[in-house]
């Protein structure tokens, strides 16, 4: 079997992680995780696959298109994988967690699944830590959500980071006075997202807008910024639905204030790109060097009604995989630790490797053993190649069998001499530190 | 929309994880990813669906028939969810790992899909914490994974648990001297499976063996027990195969007593059921009431060689809604802990609430607010439902806004007032337990 052709054999998009990613992405979870429990946010775990047309209700037609479907064998249904988490968990609470005092504060990790084309680090199977505040419609809901992913940002070791916060609702109500159809609307949206002015001027001019309506479109792209956004959005708005929208802003804005978050934050009233079933604010969150948004969420008040049950909600979630790119960019990741103890035996009965492996393990420790039969030398280098920190070596021949050479292997502190028994009797003496540098 | 229809829209086999229910998943997840931790494994993420062709490359065909497939829409190749991870691993070890140093000590914990009749705590999409280790052909391998099985059963809380172990070779040693064709092995399996006696002597005698080799089919289903099974097999096996095989299992015993570990240990030659893969020493863990087991694995020596790379290999899983179910049937269930405080703030600009929770977050605490404007009663209500430990109140009206209400939730200690800024000062000295009650 020839290798080269085994290691393409995996289709496009999928994605292995191998010890040393697994390890970062491992810790990447945890801090997210960390975050959301510290929120007081507890976890839920949707099913992968659903039935296609269940899915559907929570979601628009261009996801759906987006899906991975297959025919279940059973009922001869349609089914997909799960390509949005937000639609499963309002349509859990809709229908599971009605009765229970709201708010509630939810959150997932998990693998989701798109058919889309993999670019910066995003794969057909990727993974999204994400967080769901359900029942609250106020503005405090939308600013704790923006803090806790700044929290994570920061718990993550990134810098230079920049949330850009939108709200959904301010666009919408220029489209309501504009009257315009839904291709024109599409149109709109698309030379928006690229901040194509000449484009947009040609379709303002097409539309036959009133002359304010045209000159607040012709704005949007401007409107970029710091808390002066809102002014100058305020002195060119001029339907009511646009002004709520905007009031609501400015409060978020004053929340994340408050929060000390002013100043990593940038309003962005021409951002209208997004899910369609965002209600209200909407945000993105960048690092420097990545195009792509590593973190993003918004209101999405009317979805849950989708499924039967009427009741504001708002959530986010961080793409673990483009978090992983961004802490490679910024040179933030921390090398996997091995294991604190590597075991060497060379007694025959090694019961010694044992009752140590399972003392220092009892106390917390990582303890890897060596079991094939190969020099201490060969040996060492295997153990130092695992990263590990201490080398145990017990029975060395023409040594005492009672007697443990310690050796450190990160180069911290010389190597020495200990009775056996008195480690057993005492590890965290011998070794203060031990446990202390990996991720529960 | 009815409600009743929606509750009812998910496909069979398919699960969801209330918070309840999920935190105790994560809890028995991180105990297992403990476990697999301290004994130096190291993390690897495979992908969750491949090619189809691929993934039967490892795995037999009566699992073939059981995986959710669909068509790739690109390169309609057929695709697969991942129904095993092993197999996965070992195509990863054999075309991207090769050069590493062995042993490899990987660990995983992942989604899995079977086309199952749901059962005993087992879904369609099922989840399981596993361990491979790769490289090392030596008995001390089999044995440090079962060693890991019972540890992770004992951090899990677990009690009345045995491991059955079986050797996938003596059986094959038994069925080389019949030279018994696939249909009559089937039937023979099948026999031995069931422990049916009188199916096997129906079978046994039809097959005309030697005496001596149906005397050893005949005495299969009791050689079941303590090291003694040893002894008694010894006394009947006549092949070389089943010899070496015994000899194998003699030695993975007496590293097994070595550890400590013989009482929970019971050898069982009859089993003959598990995958067509292994190759050597395999088990199965089962709790007192549960008659499915929770975690099982064994030796596979010959997989990777289907992916071009000769080289042992042995590994193990656990089923961690099984072990839900059994943690359950135990009582051994800790309820869900809920955020260490409720922050209930009456003032209007909530600048105190939003300095303590930062302050309580940084020291690890978990911290919900009240954002709904309610009663104190109503709010009080709503924290001791999310199980939180401790309720500050801040502004109440009539009282000194600089001044905190600290309500225990708990039962546990009396009610008392502190001033916010000594509280902010140093929390852990009012709240020394704080951040203590949970599971990273």
């Amino acid at each position: 079997m020839d290798r080269k052709i085994q290691q393409t054999q995996l289709p496009k998009g999928a994605k292995i992680y191998l010890p040393d990613e697994a390890a970062q992405k491992r810790r990447v979870e945890a801090e997210l995780c960390g975050v959301f429990r510290k929120w007081g946010y507890r976890d839920i775990v949707t099913s992968a696959y659903e039935y296609f047309d269940v899915l559907a209700q929570g979601t628009d037609q261009e996801l759906q298109e987006r899906m991975f479907k297959m025919v279940d064998r059973e009922s001869g249904r349609l089914l997909a994988l799960r390509a949005d988490v937000t639609p499963q968990i309002a349509r859990i609470v809709a229908t599971r967690m009605r009765e229970e005092p709201k708010p509630l504060r939810l959150a997932y990790l998990t693998n989701v699944f798109r058919y889309d084309e993999p670019h910066v680090g995003r794969y057909r199977e990727f993974y999204q830590a994400g967080a769901e505040l359900v029942g609250l419609p106020n503005p405090e809901g939308d600013a704790e959500l923006i803090a806790m992913t700044v929290e994570g940002l920061r718990a993550l070791g990134l810098e230079r980071f920049q949330l850009d916060v939108g709200q959904a609702d301010f666009f919408r109500g220029i489209l309501e006075d504009l009257g315009a159809d839904q291709a024109k609307v599409r149109e709109l949206r698309s030379a928006l997202g690229r901040k194509d002015v000449s484009a947009l001027e040609r379709i303002v001019a097409a539309l036959g807008a009133p002359a304010a309506v045209g000159e607040l479109l012709l704005a949007l792209p401007g409107l970029y910024g710091r808390g002066d956004v809102l002014e100058r959005a305020e002195r060119l708005v001029k339907n009511p639905r646009s002004e709520a929208a905007l009031a609501n802003l400015a409060e978020v804005y004053r929340l994340l204030t408050a929060y000390g978050l002013a100043d990593s934050v940038l309003l962005d009233l021409g951002e209208v790109s997004g899910f369609d079933y965002y209600s209200g604010v909407h945000f993105e969150a960048y690092v420097s060097g990545l195009g792509a948004p590593l973190a993003g969420g918004g209101r999405y008040d009317h979805m849950l009604a989708r499924f039967g049950y009427d009741c504001p909600a708002t959530g986010f979630a961080f793409e673990v995989s483009r978090v992983l790119l961004a802490i490679e960019n910024q040179g933030a990741a921390e090398p996997a630790p091995g294991p604190d103890f590597f075991i060497i035996d060379f007694t025959a009965d090694k019961t010694r490797a044992l009752a140590l492996s399972r003392r220092l393990r009892d106390l917390g420790a990582a303890v890897a053993r060596d079991i094939l039969s190969r020099g201490l030398d060969a040996s060492l280098a295997y153990a130092r190649q695992q990263r590990a920190r201490w080398a145990l070596v017990i029975g060395e021949p023409g040594t005492d069998a009672a007697e443990v050479r310690v050796i450190p292997l990160d180069g911290k502190g010389g190597e020495r001499r200990a009775a056996a028994a008195e480690i057993l009797a005492d590890p965290a003496r011998h070794f203060p530190d031990m446990g202390g540098t990996r991720h529960a």
